[in-house]
């Protein structure tokens, strides 16, 4: 058991603190034979990275992971991969206030009480710093799963900013185009507006992120404590932030009677089932559906902000604090590609899952549903 | 690893089959010297049999736990506690319409194309029915809190029905005294035309579930991936119907600005921190703040209804289906004391573990919040 | 994690003391598919079943395992399979006076020690009884094996006996010929008037068990903590009063030159490595070479014997101990179908762990050795 | 599950290549507020370092431990802490001839048939380099046990290499005095003679090592698959070159009679429990009884020799080999602080079990052996 890493065969162990010498993540059971390489893992690194527009933290960080083992004249070799990040930008001197009083809604007083120690330099281990390794880690399940199961497609966009949603129709060709990953130009713009407002005035807010695997087989997951549904919910929980996970209808099932809740089955023109609707997120009892897996998870707002607060010292004397610094005003955005990182390697995990137990390729279900020919 | 486990040093595994003949949990990491008996879990399995009352499955299970070891003498010695609920009513004949087609919105389908075969009895392992292991170990887990942390108390309750939320105050000692386990008896006799309504006409409907642990004491949790609500939303999501979980605000979070979101600290008379209020759910950075540990989830409506609905046979050939038998109109209602139990199960776990890496006597907190005298 | 499992993917969990009402095991992670049902199991628990002859304990017990759940119409489901054996002849009066005295050898004290509580009778949980699980379950293994990988056979046999070592040639078919499973008629009968004479004089003895897994396929294993060899070692020093565990030349390789260890390779006839000697017992680097996979184990003698010896109170006073019962003089003797399960598990467990990383049909090696035709 | 991990609640998990960049340990599950500098693991790496006399490799390398993560102001913080070792010299052309042929009694040809890729600088994974990270993984281990259970020592030594054996009288104080950690001076002169000629000659030979952890408390291990010895016989098995492991009497207890074996137990003059010997090794039942826990396992000649050998190519082409190159004559020297190593993180680690499960201070057993005072 570690309390630092996620996975069953597909295996991902992150370590490092937000302004130690360098943070990443430790890979393990990554199939053998796969390309890999660092440019196509700094790819995905580079959309999370801090810095590139004025909505996240002003932070200068390259975020350039290396590749230290596992992966052998761009191949992997079966072994331990190991993806470091330096961190760079160590400026340490910000954060004097926050060494004795703890920030309201931040995990800097929990740390103390388990602890009795922390590294209060910028989040130390509760920084989302950490969730860059992540990333690196997604980048390696992606490569994987593009060998495995060609088809499948994970993309990740916000569908909420405080109080507002996405209005209009959406055009997912736009995700690449606005710093809020939003399936809507007009969306993007209100939601720019909105921020720089509460940016200006030194305040932050939550978001909700969607993520959606396409392509992905059917028969994936394990009932009934490794379910596909139950690994993503807790992938998702365990982003920094995250206060809320839904698959399909999620909490809005609270409301369906089972007549509107039941997507109904029918057989599609290429021999495979085809349902009239996905209220089921593409999982039932646990085990891929073949339809679309759709996960939403909700962001609070940045903790640290210039807005005064009443808190504590360690001490135990009141005080009020205000959190200079560099910080994302909504770190929401930067949860959208860490959403995807944790989809890719929670679906690529139930596929060596499933090759174990089940066998035969991936794609291929075991139980055939359609006429048998003989 | 376990695909029907959960827990890390309190760690359960279920078993058994909705129509085999019987189920269970191997509860191993116990901490031995606790006083358990049969009629200790039998008081919570009680709570969640059905037949109790219309709006539950009729089937009639006495669900009688026999404790076959670990016990010795009235305590529990420190190895695996074995609890098995014989199944003694079995009608199999009830379930004859599904073994060629698949219910729409139930596991049916995906049980079939992962594995090849299933026990289409009663819906076999997918069924409701495994929720009764959990209760039975979640008896475990409450004996053994009761005694390392006498302040915990556990209590789950009903917070919405279809449409229906609750209206009103809410009052505590009202949770027992009706069907829903919901905190107001006017509440429960309006859900309780709504839900009768819907049976007569042979329909489900969904439901919303709250659960609460008071005096969970600071500093239980573990970053990043085994984080108190990580662990959380994987308890919850892995229960039956279940499509969403939230820890505090939950999916509101992403409504709320930074300075909304900040639950403010001061001293409280008796030397620990208090919290303005507790958007955090009692959780922050993954780790206990000493307030009520606060978690919701949604379970779907019961997808076996007497609605008649579009699907396929196994042969892929176009079928309608209504399903007969006997089932619950809303299954959310025998989930919360099965939410009930999960929370037992995981907040035991992290006090072990919090022991395992920490020390300490559970309630101690390591890092000191207040004036150090000397 | 689960203190009273073992295996990764195959993963068993055993239950259970010796005079409860019931032991077994719960097997999760079994494929699908696969032909069990319990006269299968009961096979092999006959072979380890005691009171069969005057050198196993007189204690008459059926152990008739039962199916409890995972398997429908004759096949496993892929869901957990529990397996139940019902303790029949539990005369707890026998062991009146080990409840206070700690036996010399025995984990009476150590039990005691740890967690303040034992159940005395018989040894508890920590009786060689627990055993008949690991068989039940090694049943499963078998099964699964024999359909995955159909030309492994494993063999376990005794190879010593207190000073007594087999004698002329092994002769394979004999080893279920005699109480010993000793590969020799001969040595069968030198060693039968050896046990005698202790077990007449109330004394027990020592013994070494061979296993031996023919036709495992080259590719198993997984460097560096999950090597076959170290799952192996694991898994029969798990096992009651094994005190040692080799690996093919095992701590005779301490002796050996790099020149004379060295097993030489050339190609077979069939295109497959051959190998002129087999030091490696079948494991080089933590993984399988094709050739057998050759283990031992010695077991220390039973610590419940007639003679006196000085031991301690609970209360800390000295006293003599005569340990009266239905004791086996050679514990090790049914200590050979237990090492056979183990092995089968463990084999199992890899073969599973290869599909589910590497991916490809069992027997297949992802790197070919030989010409590439073309 | 992680392949490359071990540990239960303080589980390490190593990466990296004989010749890539780097190496090195996460260490996950540290307790906090712990004293940690690289100097402390810096001390136990040197003493595994190459290079330091003529029986072990002439390959320099400086082995320098670097700290990335979990240490703040010289502290552990109970987050992961990575080490990492760089690979200063890698002249891979020395190992030219391995890329195509198969060392016999090298994991060449086994990773090579089941990743049909493999790392051949250096062995790749397969090198001993990896067990740098072992023993830098093992100072963290030495310190938190310091803090935790300031009693207990740990001490390796070799008792064998080749035929010879220790002989005369065994003086601690002697073993860093000699390059074989051996507990006798003359000893040492004897093996010097013997290994020299051996290394002259281009060959190779065993050894067999002795762990010994004194002053372990009494109440360390848990049944039935996390004994303290299984977890032992596993760490030993995974050093490379390991072919069989021994607790206490070992391979020798198969020759014992019961009345021989049992360690007879006196009440000692501090009111703990004394044994009349130690034929257990300290532990029984998988328990430790407070003796010393005691090791043995035996490591196999390098297999790099100069010596021809035959073998095959890829593509099943004969051929002769001979390994030129850096290699130690007797692998086994440098195991022995691997072995203390891989000893400090098992009782460790059965620590902070123990007090998961158990509670309550180090040392301190819950079942009190005599008089009750009151």
């Amino acid at each position: 058991m570690s309390m630092n890493s996620f996975g069953h065969l597909f295996r991902v162990t992150t370590w490092g603190e937000s302004h130690g010498p360098a943070l990443g993540a430790t890979v393990d059971g990554c199939p053998p034979g796969i390309k890999v390489d660092e440019a196509m893992l700094q790819h995905w690194l580079d959309k999370r990275k801090p810095g590139q527009n004025k909505f996240t933290t002003q932070r200068q960080e390259p975020d350039q992971v290396r590749i230290l083992s596992g992966v052998f004249e761009g191949q992997t070799t079966g072994t331990p991969i190991q993806l470091m990040i330096a961190n760079t930008d160590q400026r340490s001197k910000d954060y004097g206030d926050i060494v004795e009083k703890f920030r309201p809604g931040h995990a800097d007083i929990t740390y103390w009480q388990k602890y009795g120690i922390r590294d209060y330099r910028g989040g130390g281990r509760s920084s989302a710093r950490e969730t860059a390794a992540r990333v690196a880690a997604g980048g390696i399940a992606r490569a994987v799963i593009d060998a495995l199961a060609p088809g499948v497609k994970i993309t990740g966009y916000m569908v909420q900013i405080g109080p507002h949603t996405i209005t209009g129709e959406r055009d997912m060709s736009q995700i690449d185009q606005n710093p809020f990953w939003v399936p809507s130009p007009e969306t993007a713009e209100t939601w720019a507006d909105y921020l720089n407002g509460l940016r200006k005035s030194g305040n932050s807010v939550g978001a909700m992120i969607e993520v959606v695997a396409q392509g992905v087989p059917a028969g994936l997951g394990a009932p009934v404590y490794a379910k596909l549904d139950t690994d993503l919910a807790a992938a998702m929980m365990s982003i920094n932030a995250v206060k809320g996970v839904e698959i399909g209808e999620g909490m809005a099932a609270a409301m369906l009677t089972g007549e509107e809740n039941a997507d109904e089955i029918f057989m599609g023109n290429d021999g495979k089932p085809v349902f009239s609707s996905n209220h089921a997120g593409g999982i039932l009892g646990g085990i891929s559906t073949g339809q679309d897996v759709v996960v939403r998870f909700a962001v609070k707002p940045t903790s640290s902000i210039l807005k005064t607060r009443q808190t504590i010292t360690k001490s135990g004397e009141a005080a009020e604090i205000i959190t200079k610094g560099r910080h994302d005003p909504c770190v929401g955005i930067r949860a959208v590609p860490v959403g995807e990182a944790m989809m890719a390697c929670v679906i690529l995990d139930h596929i060596l899952l499933h090759r174990g137990q089940i066998g035969g390729e991936v794609g291929e279900t075991r139980g055939k549903v359609g006429p048998t020919l003989g």
